[in-house]
């Protein structure tokens, strides 16, 4: 009886549907991504001059023709809007008229067609009918022979158009302000972004706005990263808001004139992404550090993946990638990922690496691999696939005689901040290429491309054997570095050795050996950044190493709660003390203290202490491997497509909810575990396994 | 002594231009012109419908990094402007201060170095110091590795930016205005382009203004291809200059309410072109046509060579390639060619051929053949080098097993408008794919790329021995129209025939067969476009046939003088006749009536009558050989870049006056002739030639 009402209702609901099918603003796919990073990466200032990035900018294409044929069952009167000049022509003729946005389909099978210039926002169309709609089903092309699918996200009505985006804002108040005789300091009490609001501002004078994501930043005049200056002539009271969005905690107001004022608030300017993980734990230390990564993570998930919201503001694969894998684990949001990944890729030609950078470029491959398997998303990979094979060419098309990709004059050779060679052919950068061909063999598949999936693939395969051939030293049970001209450099970094374990490239001996030899061995030269130590802590946790990550997590990232942050830093150096921690690049603030990547713990914890990963695209089927690593307890959620998987541990039970798809829970266990809606498959001494149904809830007793 | 003179002045000249250094705003190669095109290419309408082209349409690059190494012998204070956001680094350090527009830079080298934004207008810098300044010299990028030396046009003081480029406007009064009731028709006496200005407009009410190039099409209401719509609202009579200019001879203004004025003139919008050229002869007639002709090249010469003023106001490779070459005989305007030439010839990738045309690819490559010979200018084929190859590259992708190029998908086959076969190996289309191999062979040489010029020279080579392999017919003594899967289609049509004239790749034999069998033959399907007839009339003269073109202008140009024409025609049929002349494409105004095509008289005139063309690059030698055609005597000016050859021919003598190059005169006599200041030498049975010094007069006595 229930299942025949869901089914009626679901029935009735799609009829609903059908009656009333959604339209969207359309635009050609990447369009409005290029539009809006080409707006968003030059908003970077640096001591009030402007600093856009150092890699070629490309924007919307300012031509695009949409064309679609309609069936129709009846007249239509159709409602239409453009974003810039156009025609339309129906069945081939043109609809002179340009004062209406309305028209009228008889009956029948009609070719529709827009062509429409717009050279400022991305060319766009919304049109609405009782059937006839624009949506991604919409053909575009740039009137070349290369059509594609129309792309579409949330601008839905006709006054809610692509070129209207922006973030939301809301107000927030300061939590002290500080007067002296020409100038406020207003702390607003953690590291934000937005605009500041001036009440009852009144006077003549030029006021300086200095920002500092530091009280010293704030108070260090033109030694500050970031600042505002404008003029007031005010007769009468009125209030200010700033012109441009900032990054700051602290704001040192200085003026000159008889300026005075009632009070100074602030705009808060963000993404409204939905917070869907969470994580528990029995250690409070533990809590900080996620609330604090995810509130980070959060302030540079903005229009895109940024580094950091006071600097670069810029979008950087390598960045990026690492912001993809720790949104699975609390946004889910694809959308956000697809921006991203469109604005980092340009348009063809491809020219340089993306950044400018070698492992950049395979950075941006993997993300593609990691968001078809989390999201289970074809219809980006259709569209963007076209994208992945120019760069591709461009790659391959710079390896050597030897197959392997080296630094070429114009590409910046980067892995780390660390004293590394860059030189000739490194083994990270092999195993890169590598993970990044098997992404372009998944995606041939699914664009049922049969012969450039075996061609990938085969490249792939060659390409892990020949690095396993020439890179791992048997002597030093390792991967050594790099080579140069045939010469091997045969020092041993972490840096392929934790790629090829988080890849799976090695044997079961081989992980033993890079675990022993490599990761846990103190001689091996150590990582210092945030941006490397994310793939070293899950190198780590891939080996069972949760306890020692555990201990790692609360020293680095204690630390600098400790040392008062409210979001997490670019980079920190536990030797370093006071304002030396602000200073990099030679600049006294040059160090960013909201950087993307220093917010891993959101997915360390995630998919290595609650241990949720999917297994096939889109959590069709996953795993629950859960470890404590020393925590008492602890419980969280893991988004999915189909919504979230509740884990809960503790040192005798673990509690799961389902949702969609197929899941496996792996766990240890000392002695023979007990689960009351489900059979335990014994795997081994002390291992277990036990599958998920969907929708449902296990308690194992251990 | 006079010589000691010339040099002790050029010394001082140049002494003068090294302390006064030339700045000049520059951009990156390519960006001003596609700026521009992609804001002219859009201002076509149709029937009050914006009507944008049909092929890809690409925008300047928004970020431009300019680059120079200077060495100063003192210190300088140095003015800048930049037209975008910048930041600018003096040796590497950031000038943080945006509120300046001077700088000192110090005794010594230093190397400067602007990062400029722009979305909106190309990114563009002026400099100017006591030594440093902006000019060709500077390196830019678009932030890839492939660097180019900056471009520059006549934008030289800081308040003369390149984004204000406009054309020249005058008033204009009209010929005649013949109120009505609720309307108004004036006359402005020709064909012209420009804006109308009502006089002491007021009243309230809607106003169109139908625009005609005949009475007929300002007459025909919603027929007419033009018309612009506006509301006024004047209590206080005003004037009123419309928005955007248009195309008309004739505009009828009709109304609704109480509107009034005192007077209609215009602005008339223009290049500001020098008449150069010049040709004067006995035939009253054809003076008139070559008059006609050079104000229909006028007309169309303006932000670029544009086919018509009314329809299509776009830049066609097809077209443009005939302007090129009547613009060498009457305006010699070089930047005129290269901003059509880079407009043509849009960003990479290439996707389709240009403007979707096959053969227009290859006349884009001609183009440049004939630029350099006529101009000799080096620096603009090192300039536009880059896209020469990746065009050619497009091209060359695109041939079949037979190292043939045919129609694919995408491409458009045009040739002609005429009844004739598109499918398959065209004849035609091979030769100008032989002919634009030669260009790239030549301008690989430019570049002193011996591999690439080799390997074109052997291409074109090789491609030349195949078409006449495959498509001389040795009975038909001519080139068949083309080849189909192998199976020859034995038509034979002039095109290919005529091209392989005037490119020389016939023997001598191989001349008198195409003369007689194909272009003198009546059988032979006549062509029927002012389009192709351009070259028709071209191959005929080059076999001598001058007086059988002469009559041809006199029936076709002539025929359109007579009809009333103030500009020449897209098309003209004689057949036809009162407002039939205006229909084409289906609409009963939509032909051109001025239409640069129609113009070619300024070309024949010039370099088949007068007689002069470059042999070398930039004429450094050239060839003068007269032929009356017929004529009693003509008179005529031929631009060079050294200044105008003159040549005056009666049938008893000719003049010739010379500035820089050197030239030969070759010429029949039935008589010896004389010169009384140079030798003659006879080449055959009342041939003879004689050498022209630089700067001469010479007068031969026939």
């Amino acid at each position: 009886m229930k299942v025949t009402a869901f089914i009626f209702f679901a029935v009735l609901a799609t009829n609903i549907r059908a009656q009333e099918p959604q339209a969207s603003w359309i635009w050609y796919p990447g369009d409005f991504e290029l539009w809006l990073s080409s707006k968003v990466q030059v908003l970077r200032t640096e001591r009030g001059m402007p600093y856009p990035p150092f890699w070629r900018m490309d924007r919307h294409t300012p031509l695009v023709s949409f064309s679609k044929t309609v069936e129709l069952n009846a007249d239509e009167t159709v409602e239409f809007h453009v974003e810039g000049t156009y025609y339309l022509t129906i069945d081939g003729k043109y609809v002179y008229d340009q004062n209406i946005t309305t028209i009228l389909l008889p009956k029948g099978k009609h070719h529709l067609r827009f062509l429409v210039y717009n050279p400022e926002t991305p060319p766009a169309i919304w049109m609405k009918g009782n059937s006839t709609v624009t949506d991604k089903t919409w053909d575009v092309s740039r009137n070349t022979p290369a059509t594609a699918k129309a792309d579409s996200w949330i601008f839905d009505s006709p006054g809610d158009k692509p070129s209207a985006y922006r973030l939301a804002t809301k107000p927030q108040t300061a939590t002290s302000i500080s007067k002296g005789g020409q100038s406020a300091l207003v702390d607003f009490g953690c590291e934000t972004f937005g605009y500041f609001k001036i009440h009852g501002l009144k006077g003549t004078g030029n006021i300086t706005a200095w920002y500092g994501e530091s009280e010293a930043e704030a108070k260090a005049g033109r030694d500050a990263e970031t600042w505002d200056v404008f003029r007031i002539s005010n007769a009468i009271a009125a209030d200010f808001t700033s012109r441009d969005s900032r990054a700051f905690r602290y704001i040192n107001f200085t003026w000159d004139g008889d300026v005075s004022f009632d009070d100074i608030s602030m705009l808060y300017e963000y993404n409204p992404l939905e917070y869907k993980g969470l994580f528990r734990c029995s250690d409070d230390e533990i809590n900080s550090i996620w609330d604090v990564s995810a509130y980070t993570l959060h302030l540079s998930s903005r229009e895109f993946f940024l580094d950091g919201i006071k600097r670069d503001r810029w979008i950087w694969s390598g960045d990026a990638y690492q912001s993809y894998l720790m949104n699975y684990y609390l946004f889910f949001d694809n959308p956000l990922i697809k921006r991203t990944t469109w604005a980092l890729r340009g348009n063809d030609p491809v020219e340089t690496h993306i950044n400018t950078i070698l492992d950049y470029s395979f950075y941006w491959f993997m993300g593609i691999y990691d968001y078809y398997l989390y999201t289970g998303d074809r219809e980006f990979v259709q569209q963007i696939y076209p994208r992945m094979l120019t760069l591709m060419d461009f790659c391959l098309g710079r390896r050597n005689a030897n197959g392997m990709v080296e630094g070429l004059p114009g590409d910046w050779v980067f892995v780390d901040w660390a004293p590394i060679s860059k030189d000739g052919e490194l083994s990270v950068e092999q195993l890169l290429l590598c993970r990044s061909l098997e992404t372009m063999a998944l995606c041939a598949g699914i664009m049922n491309d049969g012969d450039k999936t075996r061609q990938y693939q085969d490249m792939a395969d060659e390409l892990q054997k020949k690095i396993m051939n020439v890179f791992w030293d048997s002597s030093q049970k390792a991967l050594v570095h790099s080579r140069k001209d045939g010469k091997l450099n045969t020092v041993v970094t972490k840096y392929a050795n934790m790629f090829a374990m988080t890849f799976d490239y090695l044997t079961e001996q081989q992980r033993e050996d890079v675990k022993n030899h490599v990761l846990l061995n103190d001689k091996v030269q150590k990582i210092t950044t945030p941006y490397m130590r994310f793939y070293e802590l899950e190198a780590l946790c891939r080996i069972g190493q949760q306890a020692h990550v555990l201990k790692e997590v609360k020293d680095y990232w204690g630390d600098m709660l400790r040392l008062g942050a409210t979001s997490f830093w670019e980079t920190y150096d536990p030797t370093e003390s006071g304002v030396q921690h602000y200073a990099m690049y030679g600049r006294p603030f040059g160090k960013s203290l909201c950087h993307a990547w220093g917010a891993s713990p959101i997915y360390l914890f995630g998919k290595y202490f609650l241990g949720v990963t999917p297994t096939a695209p889109g959590y069709q089927t996953y795993l629950v491997e859960p470890d404590l690593g020393g925590l008492k307890w602890m419980k969280g959620e893991v988004p999915t497509p189909a919504g979230n998987i509740v884990v809960s541990v503790t040192e005798k039970q673990i509690f799961v909810q389902t949702v969609g798809g197929t899941g496996t829970l792996r766990f240890k266990s000392a002695k023979k575990p007990s689960c009351a809606t489900s059979a335990i498959k014994n795997t081994g001494p002390g291992r277990y396994e036990m599958e998920l149904a969907p929708n449902s809830k296990y308690e194992v007793k251990l």
